[in-house]
């Protein structure tokens, strides 16, 4: 057995609080697409795509929570509100990144893996 | 605006599938505590903790036919079955490790951050 590797120890509480909230289904997405600066909810909502208002304003709520995502409101007539990444969150990016450009180098070994998978499950149906 | 990172469009099919897989509630904590070696289900799901029999299954599964998680079956009587990291999973421990040092480096922000957000919320509603 090797020893867990330096603070990737999943028992630890602040390991578990960041997986619950990049757990869910949209933040990791939603934290990608403020990488390039503010938006509006509804422009948000239209470029992340397949999220329904609910789920998008629970969502930014836990990243507000979290202090990774802040609303910004101009205060114009109607008030303008953009919700944009904190300092705290633009730090996530990089891990984020990192993450991302596995699952771009390794897009094909999973599709293999997964067609494997199928045909096995189709073998042991037959 | 500046341009969407290399690698880090979450509009790419590659990516979202990804955080498909990784967005499941366990199957982070699951491939890290996987990073020590092969576990039997029951020794794993003592070790993750607060995990119910049907959810690890379906993760154990999840991650099975993404490649990143093998059953191991040793023809003893009874025959043991474990789980175990394949080669693609163990690539994945480095870009999961960088999210977790941002975890625990981040720690207390997160933690100010929420104290923040609940007395905001009392404020709102008092």
């Amino acid at each position: 057995m090797k020893p867990l590797p330096r603070h990737g120890d999943p028992r630890c509480p602040a390991v578990r609080n960041l997986l619950q909230t990049i757990g869910s289904k949209w933040s990791v997405i939603v934290v990608l697409h403020l990488s390039q600066g503010p938006r509006r909810f509804s422009d948000l909502r239209r470029s992340v795509g397949g999220v329904t208002q609910k789920s998008l304003t629970a969502c930014l709520r836990e990243l507000e929570r979290n202090g990774l995502v802040e609303r910004v409101v101009t205060p114009s007539i109607p008030p303008r509100v953009d919700y944009g990444l904190t300092e705290l969150g633009q730090t996530l990016l990089e891990p984020l990144l990192g993450l991302t450009t596995w699952a771009v180098a390794n897009e094909c070994a999973v599709a293999e893996a997964q067609a494997r998978f199928a045909n096995a499950d189709e073998d042991a149906a037959a």
